[in-house]
């Protein structure tokens, strides 16, 4: 979908965001993530430790599995209300594993570091990521 | 249900959560909301101006009357990642109108006023109000 200049620069210019997933039953979850948008596209790695929980196990990526629509929330709050806005992202979300989709898997692991230096410690590359392309962006307030 | 008091001190002192809610077809939306919580419910004011959109066409009021599932994130961002965390709470949503439930509407009123002084300048007392009853809540990381 086309995404105009301003909202993209505030998606990419953004260090987290809010990803709503929901499971079979509609039952709705939301976690944290940090993320990558690349005009198109949008990726978050699952950077869990897999000792900790299986990726595969984790309530978002078996909800993706399950139904693959997904929302997303950029915002930032301040005391200042004339000042908050958001941008909202629905659209539908896969899991790419290592060495999907050709080189896409590598390409976002890439733009994940550059964004992240903090990915650079972690083996993203060897985890599942979380691709979502938008089919619906909503625009919000001041930003 | 019992939360403990760490947990009950991080979901009060935080000023905005993000609200996720699904539709009928289970697809989600999520918002940033301010809210209270007065250790037992959490209440997030409609607080739209009418004259935008009528309070009832909100995507988040059709999704609770249509599916009260509901999940709210409390968590900051920082660059060190070794002190993220969040707060995850699942529960059950309803619309309060005011003089619903006799005085609940107008005390969580009075509470979101003393947490948030911007709204000493709004009419919230007039307009609905979330309503969240928490069913499971979940601590990840440092906080």
């Amino acid at each position: 979908m086309e995404i105009d200049q301003s909202t993209r620069d505030f998606i990419r210019d953004h260090r987290v965001a809010r990803l709503a997933t929901a499971d079979g039953d509609g039952r709705p979850t939301v976690i944290p993530i940090c993320y990558v948008f690349d005009g198109e596209h949008i990726y978050s790695p699952i950077d869990e430790k897999p000792k900790q929980v299986a990726p595969r196990r984790l309530k978002r990526v078996r909800n993706i599995e399950t139904n693959p629509h997904v929302a997303l929330v950029i915002d930032d709050y301040a005391e200042d209300w004339t000042t908050l806005g958001y941008v909202l992202i629905s659209g539908l979300a896969e899991i790419l594993l290592p060495g999907d989709h050709a080189s896409e898997h590598a390409r976002a692991v890439t733009l994940l570091r550059d964004k992240y230096p903090q990915y650079l410690a972690m083996a993203i590359d060897e985890r599942m990521m979380i691709k979502l392309t938008p089919t619906r962006i909503k625009r919000w307030g001041a930003q």
